[in-house]
């Protein structure tokens, strides 16, 4: 099955302590489908500028992603430069320029509005309402969100999360949003706003979903060269939902496998620059690492004497 | 098998938001002892200044601690004045007197020197090599440290870390230690100094136990209520080594085990002040969390289609 995402499309220059990108892939959408496409199809909604290079994009349309969706207005692309220092965990945001995506006004083309799954990236959540008006009944909807939006946009959001299934937040932001600082009660606060699960990311440490009858938590895989951690979240979002598209289950062992392929993606998605180890990555290798991971906490309980 | 302990033996007045309490039980080889004895039996051996409120330590005693090793030396007990804000990750110190544990001298009973199991909680490093030149012949001996020894008492950490099995760290000394920002890269340094096993301790976040062929990740319990997180970490090493004690098996399918064991009396340490909640805590409650922690993060990888 397909999976609909809506969000940004940019063009990242990136400095790590092992060294520099610049103008490269980047943006929420794009990682998504980069990391989604490796599982199913994908229809990518976003905005890029005239001064965007098409061709960087071949790559994710030869693998699954009908770019029919993707807008080409007058004015620049929205650039994103950043660096991260030797902790890796915290991005310090030299520069945005956001161009045209300051006046993004998602336009979901008719071939697009059956989608049955769906994922609003990281946008204004106004507009993120506004995509759910475009298209039809899908089997599930998720979404992401930042600091942000809960800031300046909390009344929009909390409409939000009234018609979605799941949204997916960092811990920070889910104790911004719910002011609660433990996590368990972070979750539960959110659920009954509406979003029957919630997906709450902890970048190296791993992420938990909780869900009204369980809760399921994913390791991060232990890498010993983390390169470039940009987009680790949105490739996260490509694998879950990439997967339950792909199986089309939403059955708690379905959406906990889900949760696992979002961990391995992620893990790719930070061993080099931009996209670039989520384009070579091969479905073997993928299952490779959720079988790895399934291996990290095995444990089997005791038999009884 | 019996486990021998060496460790502090304090009086704690700790603070957090949900109340406080003064002159409560603490030290690391008390929390260790409450978590451990649980699930084998316990040689303690520590230093108390003759105003210790001895009636403090009956519960333990009557629980398999057996408390020959605990010298009462003239003079005051070691206190620990701290308080918890509202993030709970950190403790800010706000007194230490030392007291008789400054002239700390571990004096290893002759019945406690074929322990199969020691563990040299966080004390000098020149006294858990003075330890190990008093005992026999271990099954395995794990030690702890901490940020303070690391800095002042490298070299005698080194030779000591050349003579033990195990190590547990948090991943802040670990970092410290190995000078390596990556964990995975901080513990394997760590086991080519000699240790077999690291296991890095990362609080909320979980623990990893890396191992010279293998890695494993236990989760830690989501608390709905983290209530004083004071002893988690020795509280951890004592349901790990009692573990490890009780079943006598050294297979790494026991050693996941044992580290899932010490995640679930971790997870206990925290729910009340003091060592209080590791007294009353049974062991089918322990089962159950070792179970619940199991199906927090089981998943079934997908049926060939």
């Amino acid at each position: 099955m397909t999976v609909l995402v809506v969000g940004s499309v940019a063009l990242d220059s990136v400095e790590t302590p092992f060294g520099k990108a610049d103008d490269v892939l980047g943006g929420s959408a794009t990682f998504f489908s980069a990391a989604a496409s490796l599982l199913t199809p994908v229809q990518l909604v976003g905005v890029v500028g005239t001064d965007y290079p098409m061709a960087k994009l071949e790559p994710l349309a030869a693998r699954n992603v009908d770019l029919a969706g993707l807008e080409r207005a007058e004015g620049t692309s929205f650039r994103w430069r950043g660096r991260y220092r030797h902790d890796l965990n915290a991005a310090e945001t030299l520069e945005t320029h956001l161009g045209v995506f300051s006046r993004f006004s998602p336009k979901i083309p008719e071939q697009f509005r059956d989608a049955p799954f769906v994922f609003l990236a990281n946008i204004d959540p106004r507009l993120q309402l506004d995509v759910l008006n475009q298209v039809k009944r899908p089997k599930l909807v998720a979404c992401d969100t930042m600091n942000f939006w809960i800031q300046s946009r909390r009344p929009d959001l909390i409409d939000l999360l009234q018609r979605v299934d799941l949204v997916t937040l960092n811990d920070g932001e889910a104790r911004q949003l719910s002011e609660k600082v433990n996590l368990v009660q972070a979750a539960k606060w959110i659920m009954e706003l509406g979003p029957k699960h919630v997906i709450i990311k902890k970048g190296e440490h791993g992420a938990f979903m909780f869900s009204r009858d369980s809760v399921f938590f994913a390791t991060a895989y232990p890498l010993e060269n983390v390169f470039d951690p940009t987009g680790a979240g949105d490739s996260f979002a490509g694998g879950f939902i990439g997967y339950l598209a792909r199986s089309g289950d939403l059955s708690d062992a379905s959406m906990r496998r889900a949760v696992v392929y979002g961990s391995a993606l992620g893990s790719f998605a930070v061993e080099k620059f931009s996209t670039e180890r989520l384009m070579t990555v091969t479905r073997t290798e993928v299952d490779d690492r959720v079988r790895q991971l399934r291996q990290l906490t095995a444990f089997e309980e005791e038999l009884p004497s």
